[in-house]
C-alpha cells in the first residue's frame, strides 16, 4: 500500500491545467491567468490633473506667486482647446486633460479667481510650487506594449480593474474544471425522497459537490448508480464525460464492490488502490486517456468521513492543478490536546476536530464519533487533527497539527 | 467630519440582513441558514452495520468462539428476511439492515464460512466480542424531530450533506445582496472602446463588480453615467432596484459633482458625506427606504485606490450583514516597515503595500505610488498597512499592522 505522499504525486503528475479559454472579465475572477497581458495604451493616455485648481507654466510663479489670465476650463473628458503660454492659465479638474505648455497644476485652494473684468484672471499664492506637480505624465503607469499581468497569475478584483484599464474585456484563462459526481449503492435514495426499509438517503451526493464548488470546480450532479454492472456502466460514462468523476461508494473490498472492474472495462487505468491513511484507506484513483489531457477519476470511500479526507487530501488538489493553481500548503494550525487520544493501528490517521480559543492557546477537542456514519458530529469540525504513523500515545496537552476545514 | 468606526456603526444599522427565501441545496452553499432544520427521520433509520461480516447473538459465542447457521445475507439495501435466533447468523455488508435479534457484527476476517453442508455454516473466533459491536443504533445520530442546524449558521459542504441526510432539498436561508455598480464621470467610456482624446476606460466598474462578488453579493453593472443631472438620474433610478447602489465618482466637491443633489432628489437620505480616514474622505453613504429593508447607496470616490479602501472598510462589511454573516474582523498580521514612512496630514491612512517572508519575519514593502490612479502598482499589493492618526513619522523596522488584501 502506498503513502500519502507517494499517492498525492501520482495524482498531480496526471493533473495537467486544462486547455484555457477565452473568458470574459466577469467570469475570470479567481481564474488563472494563460497568457500575457499587454496594454493596448498609454496609462494615462494623456498628461492628467491629479487635483482640482489651475493648470500653469510653473516658472511663471516667482516665489510661488503671481496672476495669470484664464484661458480656458477644462472638465475630465474634455478635451482643451489651445495650448498654454506664458502668462495664462486653465481652470482644470482631476483627470482632465493638462493643456499642452503647462508643466503645473495648483490646487484650488491657492488660487483666487476673479471675474469682474474682461478677462478672467487668477491670483495664485503656492510657495511650493514644482514643475511637474500634480500632474501624472501620459503613459507614467503603463506604457503601450507593456506587460502589465503575466500568464500563471489567478486574478484579483484589482487585476479585473487593470485588464479593463487596458481594454482587455476578454482574457484566456483555465477554466473551472467540470466535476462529475456519482454515488454508488443499492441503499441509496435521493435527498428528496423517504427512504424505506434498508435505504438511506444520499448525503454523500451533495456533500461532494458542496465540496467541489468550495473548491473552485463545477460540479455535476450525476445522481445515484446502484450496484449492478449496467447501471454503474452507464452513469460512470456520463461522468466521464467531464473533466474528473467522482465516485463515492463500491470501492472497498466487499461482495459487491464492483466499481473497480466497471471502470477497467469502460477503459480507465488504475493508477493504485489503497492508500496507507485513516480513514480513506480504500481510495482508488485512475485515469482516462483523452485528447485534452487524461480525465482523472477517483473512488471515494462511501463513509463520509473517509470521503471528506481523501477529498481534502488528493481531490482539491488535483482541483487546483487542473484549474492552473499554484500549490500551496493547506492552512494549518498547531493546537493542544484537550484530552488523550490512542492511535490504533500503523496508519497516519486524520481526525476531526474541533478548535476553541483559550487566551493566546488554540485547543484541539477530538470530535466523539458514533462511527464513521455521522455527518452530524462531523459539521460541527473545525479541522482534522494529524497523528502520524509511528505513535500510539498522546497524552492531553500536547500539541498536533490541524489541517483547517 | 465623523470617524471610522462611527461611519461603520452607521452602515451596519442599517445593513439589516435580506428577507430569507428558499433554495436548493446546490445554491445555499455559504449562503446562512434562516431556519432550524429539523430531522424527518432516525439516521440511521435502522440499526446499521458498521463492517462487512456476520450478525450474530453475541451470548452465543463463550469466549468469542462458536459455530453457527448462516440462515441469510443482506447487503446494503436489502432487508433480512428473518429475525436472528440463537445459534444463527446472517452474513452481512456494511450499510446494510442488522437483523432483528441479532446484536453484535463479527468482522469477516474472524468468521470462516463452510458451505459444504446442505445449510452452510460459519465457524467464529473474536475474543473481543461485545453487545452493540459494529452496529450503529437506529437514531443514535439523529433522532426524528430533533434539530440538526441552527438558523443563522453559514451553509458548509459538510452541512450540504446533513441536509440531504434529513431530506432538506430546500432551506431557507439569507439571500446573496445584489448589488448595482455605477461609475460617473464624462472623461469615461466601456473596456471594450479605445478612448478618444481625454477620455479613459472604466476600471472602477469591473473592479468593483469583482470586489462584489469575492464579498459574496451578485454584481450587477449598470454601466456608466456621464455627468448629466440626467443622466444620472436614469441610471441611479436602474441602481436602485438592488439591494445596495454603489457609485463610483462624483462626490469630492468639485464643479461637476452632481452625484449627492441626484441622490437626494431620488429620495435617497443621506447618512453622512465625508470619513476621517485616508484615502477616501469624500465617502458618501444614504439610504432610501423601502418595504423589505432600506437599500444603501454608497457613493466612492473615482480613485481607484480610495474606491478600494472604502470598499474593504465599509463596503464588504455591509454586504455581510445584509447576507446575515456574523461580522467577523479582518484578517490582519503584525509586519516590520522596510522603510520610514511619513505620514501627512491627520487622518488614519490605509497604505498598499507588499509583504514579503523573511525567514520568521513578515516584512511590508510600501508601494512605490505613481499617484491616486495608479491601478498597476495597486495590483501588486497584499494588504493596506494601517497608520493610525497622531503621528507622522515610522522608521524602518518598525512593526505595524497589515489588513489583508
Amino acid at each position: 500500500m502506498i503513502g500519502i505522499e507517494q499517492a498525492l504525486s501520482w495524482v498531480l503528475e496526471r493533473a495537467t491545467p486544462r486547455v484555457p479559454q477565452r473568458e470574459s472579465l466577469c467570469q475570470s475572477l479567481g481564474r488563472v491567468l494563460a497568457e500575457e497581458v499587454i496594454s493596448d495604451i498609454d496609462s494615462p493616455p494623456f498628461d492628467k490633473a491629479l487635483m482640482d485648481g489651475f493648470a500653469v507654466v510653473a516658472s511663471d510663479l516667482r516665489g510661488g506667486r503671481g496672476e495669470l489670465m484664464m484661458i480656458d476650463d477644462v472638465a475630465a473628458g474634455d478635451v482643451p482647446c489651445e495650448p498654454l503660454q506664458s502668462g495664462m492659465a486653465t481652470r482644470i479638474m482631476t483627470g482632465a486633460p493638462v493643456p499642452r505648455g503647462a508643466d503645473a497644476v495648483i490646487v484650488g485652494e491657492r488660487c483666487q479667481l476673479d471675474t469682474s473684468g474682461d478677462i478672467p484672471t487668477v491670483r495664485i499664492d503656492d510657495r511650493d510650487v514644482r514643475p511637474g506637480q500634480n500632474i501624472l505624465r501620459r503613459g507614467m503607469s503603463i506604457r503601450r506594449g507593456e506587460t502589465v499581468l503575466q500568464a500563471g497569475r489567478p486574478l484579483s478584483a484589482i487585476d479585473a480593474g487593470l485588464l479593463a484599464e487596458v481594454g482587455r474585456t476578454q482574457v484566456l484563462v483555465h477554466p473551472q474544471p467540470s466535476v462529475a459526481v456519482l454515488a454508488t449503492g443499492n441503499e441509496l435514495v435521493p435527498a428528496c425522497d423517504v427512504p424505506g426499509p434498508g435505504q438511506i438517503r444520499n448525503s454523500n451526493g451533495p456533500m461532494l459537490c458542496a465540496l467541489v464548488s468550495s473548491a473552485g470546480g463545477q460540479p455535476v450532479d450525476v445522481g445515484i448508480a446502484r450496484d449492478t454492472e449496467a447501471e454503474l456502466a452507464q452513469q460512470i460514462n456520463r461522468g466521464l464525460h467531464e473533466d474528473v468523476l467522482i465516485l463515492s461508494g463500491g470501492v472497498s473490498t466487499g461482495v459487491l464492490d464492483l466499481v473497480p472492474r466497471v471502470l477497467r472495462d469502460l477503459g480507465v487505468e488504475q493508477v493504485f488502490h489503497g492508500v496507507c491513511l485513516k480513514p480513506g484507506k480504500p481510495l482508488w484513483f485512475g485515469v482516462r486517456p483523452h485528447a485534452k489531457g487524461p480525465r482523472l477519476v477517483f473512488g471515494l470511500p462511501g463513509n463520509p468521513v473517509s470521503g471528506l479526507v481523501c477529498f481534502e487530501l488528493f481531490v482539491r488538489p488535483a482541483l487546483a492543478a487542473l484549474a492552473g493553481q499554484p500549490q500551496r500548503p493547506r492552512a494549518s494550525v498547531p493546537g493542544k490536546l484537550t484530552g488523550a487520544y490512542r492511535q490504533r493501528g500503523d496508519r497516519p490517521t486524520y481526525y476531526p476536530v474541533r478548535l476553541e480559543r483559550q487566551g493566546d492557546q488554540t485547543l484541539v477537542r477530538l470530535l466523539d464519533w458514533l462511527g464513521s456514519a455521522d455527518l452530524r458530529t462531523l459539521a460541527q469540525a473545525d479541522g482534522l487533527a494529524v497523528f502520524p504513523a509511528g505513535r500510539t500515545d498522546y497524552e492531553t496537552d500536547e500539541t498536533v497539527t490541524v489541517l483547517l476545514l
